[in-house]
């Protein structure tokens, strides 16, 4: 018996047929003697379709009226899903954003949680017996306004309400069995993760493993909320991540992720003086592009160069911006380079384990892979290699953490 | 500079090319210095297609979640107007029901408005220079559930809004250019009327002009809201309705209508004692059947035949109630007539002028029309004639009176 919050994506949602087959997903949990709170998303491509719409009519659609736009694809689903399983013989209720109470900030578009209101609402109608189904990805300012939440906002919604109701645990339903230590598309030894530490999942998450959207773990971590990545398709258990305690197995490398999405940008003869790093990438960040690593090699003759990568949908924006920044700083000019991949390997373990580095860098070797940056962190270390390498340097990094058998560290 | 409530239908929103028309439509008003507020109905099929996909998860979706299901329609469809009025230079925000506190009771699918609380909200965004568009069909109740107003909804949303502000008028865009004297389809004669009382409306629309829903000009009336019909693709003034006054000309016949929806039905032998109607249509009200014309032959022999009409699609209902209620009475049977139509002239002055019927009963005879029931009230003359004398019936009785050309009284 546990009060579980269980997240749906669009995908699951897209037709009648999948509609049902999630609704018995959620009695099989209630019947168990469960208390079930659902945070659905928008059924299938609805949010693209109307944002499609809504594009045809405006440049750029107000922000304010596409949340209102956008939130009718959840409210769908929450009213969808209801009906599905009332007439299954549960007890459902739908709730929207504002029905709920999910207060926000007044940012439409892309607003971030500030309280929920109504989650007595929630404990009441689970002690009637109800299976509560709620709407993802939307909320309310306190001018009643409609917002949305932006990319990943279901998920965020899902946290912050387990977060409000004292869940025992937020569980994301994927057509994965959980976080695999890496993409079994590529690396058939690939398998499914047990246990990660919120820092874990954020470094996969952001070294490329689109399973949950980093404000949602970040979400969790801060409030201690125990997430279970799992497969809608089975009953097994999948990935629980959760605070990193003693008890917990600390394995040194737990996933190799991978991106393919970067490109490498160097900036030629830069003059190294203090406070030239700092002016470059202040401009670049005021221009909204996001940099992920960056490399400034030795100093020679009092000029350097300095590389970093940025995504690729952000290069016309990155090469705006340099071009002025060349010129200011007086430095010899710069080059791009797009046929760069970015392979990460994950683990809460490197903290206490030393040689991680080393044995990646060796197995790399091995398969003559040339590495063109390293960037390292507490629980991560990342490099960049040829994009035409990236596969075989994925198979060769999972292979050598031997994460496809028996977890164990590197030698 | 006046205050306008304008109402569209979901056909005029259907494509996103529609929906420019429209706001053009609606620029065009607040050019001219007037206040517009806009209440819309849901885009196209949208409303079908939700409710589509309901029915393929429950045979018959609970209705609470059928109405949060429903006004998604209406939420959509105000976001996108609102965005294309901005889009052209317009300040403009969107409603829902809720956000404007549309009160109803708790009848989902089929609500009753009791009072639209946030009516100071419009008049504050009106001031603040907002076209204010308002999603039709929807409100909530006192509990914040979300209701559905039923058929004619929008409408509806679109009286009451103008009763609550006060508005100068309100408009229903149509894409005819008023209310016509009868079908242009089947008389090329039929012109626009340019003045109507509310009862002449709403004898109209249940005699089988689709125009405008009862409920609304009921409300109307009530509220002594003046409306006009017009049409969408021209800046001509429609048909205004409004309380019939001294100054208003007194038509005798204002038009034409008919419909080949309904159906007689006959109980023959009907033993002739006080109590006898009363009990055979009791029951077929409370079986849900609509009767509309009912006519009772004069007693022969301590026996009488009673005929009355129902809509065709009711008539498995009705079959079904009629067979105990026959055995019950102890009459002779009871035979169905489904080719018939029923075709009525309508108009204020019937109750000043005399003459009326029986010009009409001429005009058909001219044409070897046969009648095979009559009912007559205060401003309307029904006559029941074979399905395939409906068209000329319509047109023999719009030449009889007149109605092409100048108005007039038959003589």
């Amino acid at each position: 018996m546990a009060l579980i919050v269980q997240k749906y994506g669009g995908a699951s949602l897209a037709t009648p047929e999948k509609m049902l087959f999630v609704a018995d997903r959620i009695i099989k949990e209630k019947n168990k003697g469960n208390q079930m709170v659902v945070v659905v998303s928008a059924p299938g491509d609805t949010t693209d379709n109307l944002i499609e719409f809504a594009e045809k009519l405006a440049k750029e659609p107000d922000s304010r009226e596409l949340d209102m736009l956008m939130a009718t694809g959840e409210q769908q689903s929450i009213a969808l899903m209801s009906m599905a399983l009332i007439e299954k013989g549960y007890k459902a209720k739908s709730f929207t954003g504002m029905q709920l109470g999910i207060m926000t900030d007044t940012k439409h578009t892309k607003a971030r949680i500030l309280d929920i209101k109504g989650a007595g609402k929630i404990k009441q109608a689970l002690k009637d017996g109800y299976i509560c189904i709620v709407a993802g990805f939307q909320g309310m300012t306190q001018d009643e306004q409609v917002t949305t939440l932006g990319r990943g906002g279901s998920d965020l919604t899902a946290v912050a309400l387990a977060t409000a109701i004292k869940a025992d645990v937020c569980e994301f339903l994927k057509d994965v069995p959980g976080v695999m230590t890496t993409n079994p598309e590529i690396c058939k030894e690939a398998k499914k993760i047990d246990f990660l530490s919120y820092d874990e999942m954020l470094e996969l998450s952001s070294g490329g493993a689109q399973v949950l959207y980093n404000r949602s773990v970040e979400f969790a971590k801060n409030y201690g909320v125990v997430l279970h990545v799992r497969g809608t398709f089975t009953d097994k258990t999948g990935t629980i991540i959760k605070k990193e305690d003693s008890g917990m197995e600390k394995t040194v490398v737990s996933g190799i992720t991978y991106n393919k999405k970067e490109a490498k940008i160097t900036i030629k003869g830069v003059p190294d003086r203090p406070g030239i790093a700092s002016y470059i990438f202040n401009k670049i960040a005021d221009g909204d592009v996001n940099v992920d690593m960056i490399i400034q090699n030795v100093s020679d003759k009092g000029m350097t160069d300095i590389s970093f990568t940025v995504f690729r949908k952000d290069l016309g924006k990155a090469k705006k911006l340099l071009d002025p920044i060349v010129k200011k700083i007086d430095a010899k000019g710069y080059f791009v380079d797009e046929n760069i991949g970015k392979v990460s390997a994950v683990g809460v373990g490197m903290r206490t384990h030393t040689g991680i580095a080393s044995a990646m860098f060796k197995a790399l070797a091995e398969k003559k892979i040339n590495i063109l940056m390293i960037s390292t962190s507490e629980i991560k270390i990342s490099v960049v290699v040829l994009e035409d390498q990236v596969e075989d340097a994925v198979r060769a990094l999972h292979a050598a953490f031997k994460l496809g058998k028996k977890k164990a560290s590197a030698e």
